[in-house]
């Protein structure tokens, strides 16, 4: 393509509108223009970045055997009454009456839409299992669109769903959307990690969520530098050194410790370390008091305490409602002689002779020894991980990362099909609920998401894969009998070649040519210039590092051919 | 594809919803299911004929130089009233509130959007010419959808539209995309005509359709079987023979013709052909009445009459009318001496000696002849076209058919650009308004036109592009061994080279694989039945006329190549 001929509007300045990277940098480098709040148009070069997704996610949706059909935006409010949804889900459900007034909605997912087509169209095991995909423009009327592509109203989804006999089927069709996932998102080029989640509103029995790397998610996760494990803090195991401790017990003491309420206070004061400390937290759980206990320089993950507890809401305790339970001022509990249930994580556990409060005002205990001093209800891993934590799976370093979800897998089980009254007839003839998933990756959003996580203060970094072009031809003579020449007989071969190029055959200044090709982000540059009128020589500049080197216009082919391989090699 | 594995639900029975061929045969061969009213699910195997279209489409589009994006289907209503479009377009424009109550709509078309584009990014003579397309879903709240994909409410377009500096280069853009979309029908396999016609409630200052030809369609055009004319009835230009007509001048008589008021019982009592009678039609133009002759056998069309006189709406005078205005009964009128304006058909003037009604009660004059006893206002082309006038672009034979239009592009001329102030400044520094085209075709009604125009009595004849697949492999022994074993080897082989192929690996009696691969329509069918067990043969047959012929498993793929190649040639 020439520039001269695209329209690829790129602008200097940063928008007001925009308030993260990508969203920026979308304007800035021409992908598209906002019609309305939270609604775009993709302009050429954002929509050739969006195919380059598309058509990984639906050679990999094909390759686990899904097929491709096309559902309608426009839905029967009757369907989604027969899930319950219509009334559920929110005013994100955009509702409207046609010019018949039939009650009607911009679908937001498919589920109801084909479950009923299951439902018609297969009766029997026979006809299972079956995945059944499309890719299609969303519409969820949020209440607060932002970010460009990231929260947009109106976007681009893959959506999958698959319908089995019995939930090992359904296991199986979702490993096989698990590892489809793995290889759209490894072919894309990004850094991600696929990590378990909640389900969320949409129901079901688990998940996992597939997560694009970059500073500036909305989600915070845990990684391993060394193997795959990742997970959202809340959901990500603890594993604790296994401590062989043989220091022997001690004889409990009770020490004055006068005004010390608070961790650094009292280890001042005592000189120790926090990590010789076991704090007392009180919680309420749906309202009745529970003691926790954790070493001193540790947190709660409420959401661990909660499942242990099996309760539905855990609240630390506030002051008052500590001593209307225990009787002790906050700041001198202690787990010895408390009189409400109390639980441990499981690191107090491998601890000896620790301090902790008295359960008396300005006194505390040392040398506290569970087991000896006092029991537990419980002891489970309840507190937050670190990254001094080792990897629950491989030991390795963990890092605490952003995330941003670009994918998300369910298994749904039999809720849809049994509202919907969508079954099949099994081997011995008897009716059954189908057992169904569904798969959905943002498409539209995993440009965004590879934008944040490959970007510099210049502009998009983009992975191969992802590139509307690889190469951009910066003619610097425009003027010039002989680099035009020598631009256009390069631009022809890199055609010819199979490159996707695009030739910046603008009359601008070098400055401008440089910065804009930077901006949009192509994977290589190749400048005609000065040098090629002294020495015959082109430069190729690699945009993730600033790589450069000088090749004969015969040689400019085959190096970039060989370079780029090295890219795609590389993620 | 494997049969058993694909969603392919075809039905033995006609729905009854369907009231046309491709509805019908769309139904059965399980291209779709309806969601709604006009609203349709597309299954895999009607996508997969919708993608060809769409492939094409864009292949073509690409290489006439337009650039791809995507607008979206959620506009703000602020950008229809800058036309005043909001108001005057109808119910059939959905309009909706969203959560935040901003009136909104759903696109039918994206005259408004494209053009608000523009207007922000192209401000100079520089950036143009352009062609911006997208390949979209649309909605249009149709209030009577029927007929399946040929008149749905939610539906599959591409839409172009062009931006140029003047009428010159308009009407350069607009050749562009009429040579565009000849290839473009052209490649996808359909005999199709452009015919010139009006350019609608959309505006604009000229345009063609793009009719496929079938006997089922909503248009009637006349196409000529020798060269490439086309029209609509409407706009048929009418070329008369040459007549050197030398006959005497007779003398003017006046014949009783009693009660004789019908032109075929003139003919009969004066024992004159009708071509030698000329009738004389009272219409009112605007209000005012008007004396239209014409030969007998003739009819008026009235839109080349209201072209003629400039005014807005023409309409035969009813008895009365006729009577107050020319003071004679319906019957007699003639234009001899007759007190109203009239206009003669252009054939009127080749008569000599013709036959009239005298403008009294029971009185015919005969001999009479224009110029010498009567003068007229004008003599123009003013009546309908018959299949007995030559072409008249070649003189070759003309036939009347019926068409479905797939596509149509418009010179809308500076109308939307005027109304929302989208100018650029030209050469020498002058704001100017930009001079657009657009230009449609509906990617999923071209699937239902295809069809319309090739099916038989078992079901759809795909033509080669349009196919979701180009063979069927039906093994009619899936628990036997030796057909399976070939069967599923020809497949391989099949898929090697390149084809799209389905193996009917049904467990299902012959006759059924027959049927539904009759329904299905697709090019080639090979079978691999009880000859191959015998004789060691398979048998080709081609869909389109039965054609079949045996032969050994080794030759099949180079067989069905070069057959397929033929049928490519063929189109």
């Amino acid at each position: 393509m020439r520039y001269t001929q695209m329209l690829l509007p790129t602008l200097k300045e940063n928008p007001a509108e925009a308030e993260v990277v990508s969203h920026r940098l979308m304007l800035r480098a021409g992908f598209m223009r906002k019609l309305t709040s939270g609604v775009y148009t993709y302009l050429p070069y954002g929509l050739a970045a969006i195919r380059r997704v598309e058509n990984i996610v639906r050679e990999e949706m094909n390759r686990a055997g899904a097929q491709e059909l096309m559902m309608p935006m426009v839905q029967p409010a009757d369907l989604w009454r027969e899930t319950g949804r219509y009334d559920k889900y929110g005013p994100e459900l955009l509702r409207f009456h046609d010019r018949h007034e039939r009650e009607s909605c911009l679908g937001p997912t498919h589920e109801e839409v084909i479950t009923d087509i299951v439902r018609r169209e297969l009766h029997s095991y026979r006809d299972l299992p079956i995945n059944l995909y499309q890719i299609q423009t969303k519409f969820r009327d949020e209440i607060r669109p932002r970010f460009g592509l990231m929260r947009g109203r109106e976007f681009l989804m893959k959506d999958a769903y698959s319908f089995d006999v019995d939930d090992a089927g359904a296991e199986v069709a979702y490993r096989k959307m698990y590892d489809a996932y793995k290889r759209i998102f490894s072919r894309c080029g990004l850094k991600f990690r696929a990590v378990q989640a909640d389900s969320g509103a949409i129901g079901g029995s688990f998940s996992h969520e597939f997560m694009v790397l970059a500073k500036t998610g909305e989600d915070t996760i845990v990684v391993c530098g060394d193997c795959e494990y990742a997970a959202n803090m809340e959901k990500a195991v603890v594993k604790i050194a296994e401590i062989d401790n043989t220091e022997p017990l001690a004889d409990l003491e009770k020490v004055e410790t006068p005004g010390k309420r608070k961790v650094d206070a009292v280890c001042e004061f005592m000189g120790i370390a926090p990590s010789q400390l076991v704090k007392t937290m009180v919680y309420l759980a749906d309202g009745k008091p529970v003691a926790v206990l954790l070493r001193g320089d540790r947190e709660v993950e409420d959401v661990k305490l909660k499942n242990l507890l099996g309760v539905a809401d855990v609240e630390l305790a506030e002051d008052k409602a500590v001593f209307d339970a225990t009787g002790v001022p906050t700041g001198y509990l202690g787990p010895v002689n408390i009189p409400i249930r109390v639980v441990a994580d499981q690191e107090v556990a491998t601890m000896r002779n620790f301090v902790v409060g008295a359960n008396e005002k300005n006194y505390h205990l040392k040398n506290v020894n569970l087991g000896r001093d006092f029991e537990v209800e419980a002891v489970a891993d309840l507190r937050q991980i670190t990254t001094e934590d080792p990897c629950p799976q491989c030991g390795g370093k963990l890092e605490l990362t952003e995330g941003i979800e670009v994918g998300h897998v369910f298994k749904l089980g039999t809720s849809y099909s049994e509202s919907m009254k969508a079954v099949f007839q099994d081997s011995e003839g008897q009716e059954k609920p189908f057992v169904m998933g569904c798969y959905g990756i943002g498409v539209s959003r995993v440009v965004a998401a590879a934008i944040e996580q490959n970007h510099d203060d210049n502009g998009i970094i983009f992975p191969v894969p992802l590139a509307p072009f690889q190469v951009v031809v910066l003619n610097l003579g425009v003027n010039d009998g002989v680099m035009t020449e020598a631009s256009e007989k390069l631009y022809r071969e890199l055609q010819e070649a199979g490159f996707d190029v695009l030739l910046d055959d603008r009359d601008e200044r070098p400055g401008s040519k440089f910065k804009d090709a930077d901006l949009l982000g192509m994977p290589f540059r190749v400048t005609v210039g000065k040098s090629f009128t002294k020495n015959g020589t082109m430069e190729i500049r690699r945009r993730r590092d600033g790589f450069t080197e000088e090749a004969g216009p015969d040689a400019i082919v085959a190096l970039l051919k060989s370079r780029i391989n090295e890219e795609l090699a590389r993620s």
